[in-house]
């Protein structure tokens, strides 16, 4: 048995270059050796996205031994980072993945569009303790100090304490600077409404960028994380691998007779 | 009331031109008034990817009016294909999304990175009745005949009894001329190994393409789709878009102590 410090694998969907994942390794250093891999650029919103149609490549942008700590940058999504990682950067299973911090909170049905989100799942995939964190500003320039400090917390007590299998964790910090404490939620439910700009492009024809607005349908649902941030608490849903709607199967079973 | 056919839109992730989406649709003219919005491309392992930094833009392709059946294409990812439908495209809500046929099947832990299944999954959080199909062969000309019956009939069936709230089904039928039944079941447990293949550009810089096999840890359990597809039933999996893991909030409230 070797003694070796926990390893820890660090990626955003912001790309290496953006605050919140600069945040989110100040958080960690110090708790083993830390290796990011993160995109080479923003891939906000690419969920559990792949790349099979283009090779993809990496490289070491820098090493600081003091930290112990190495930072590589990849052509990917969040997801092909982590997978690239595991299967060919790293010689040892990560003991931890933490995955931002997210500019913009991906909280409610957000978890199912995020790349942040993405690679935590990825990670869990994997059979590795795997946390995303998110703060609820979407500023280049957020303060990411109260995330940062939560940020550690968790990824200390997940450190020793692990996480259930198949489950990983999702985590929203309200834009506060003074959060009242931590939440065990559920996913709000909810959806996106007014979901498009109609625009023009240079040659007058109709484009569409997408935007909108949460609807959320539990607002006064204190176990939800929409209620959490909205009361400046910090949001910790568990997240499953396993999409199966267990409790419909049953329902469902008649319909084996249709062929 | 009007008394309006069914209106039924259909996508997929392989692209307008793919066999599986002819497929598809062939199998459920007759069964409503059929909108088509799909990708003008290929969008394979997309997930629940969203378009944020381009616009977005589709247009008419083909309107057949014996089949009342129009075809539009978009630029976007299967997810953006649903959002404009819904929100800009089509003057009422659909009654059912059907998404495929994929070529590939979309089992077990492959319902995360599916565009198909990210379209499905999309439709239901709109709370449209919505349904993946796959076909467990990758081949650009794979036979659809069985895997297009099976569609007709669970179209149908959704069309008539609906589904739960907040679920969405995820259809693989295995690649045979002689399908045995269906089977609801769950998402088999087991990740994806050996994901890479190393290769070199054309300056002699290593690549890596993604690739892999499915490591299946749970391969005699006959409530899994793998299980199905493996004895040449079609595997009926029904899919939660509330990803929250219950089970496991009560054993992590003491971290709510934590900060």
């Amino acid at each position: 048995m070797t003694n070796k410090k926990p390893l820890i694998l660090v990626t955003n969907d912001d790309g290496y270059q953006a605050k919140g994942i600069r945040a989110l390794i100040d958080s960690v250093v110090g708790l083993g050796e830390i290796v990011v891999l993160a995109p080479d650029g923003p891939r906000s919103g690419m969920s559990s996205a792949i790349t099979s149609v283009h090779p993809l490549r990496y490289s070491l942008l820098s090493k600081d031994e003091s930290k112990d700590l190495s930072i590589y940058t990849c052509t990917g999504t969040p997801v092909d980072c982590i997978k690239l990682a595991i299967n060919e950067l790293l010689d040892r299973k990560p003991d931890l993945v933490v995955s931002g911090i997210n500019h913009g909170s991906n909280s409610a049905i957000a978890v199912v569009y995020s790349g942040t989100m993405g690679a935590a799942i990825e990670g869990c995939i994997f059979g590795i303790p795997s946390i995303g964190f998110s703060i609820d500003n979407h500023s280049a320039n957020a303060n990411f100090d109260e995330t940062a400090k939560i940020a550690r917390i968790i990824s200390q007590q997940v450190l020793q304490d692990g996480l259930p299998e198949g489950v990983c964790l999702n985590v929203n910090v309200p834009n506060t600077s003074s959060v009242k404490g931590i939440k065990i939620c559920h996913q709000t439910k909810g959806k996106w409404i007014k979901e498009f700009e109609r625009s023009k492009d240079g040659a007058k024809r109709e484009v569409f960028w997408l935007t909108g607005e949460f609807s959320n349908t539990e607002p006064e649902n204190e176990h939800t994380d929409e209620w959490a941030l909205t009361h400046e608490f910090a949001a910790v849903v568990p997240v499953k691998i396993d999409m199966t709607a267990y409790d419909t199967i049953t329902s469902l079973k008649g319909w084996e007779k249709l062929y």
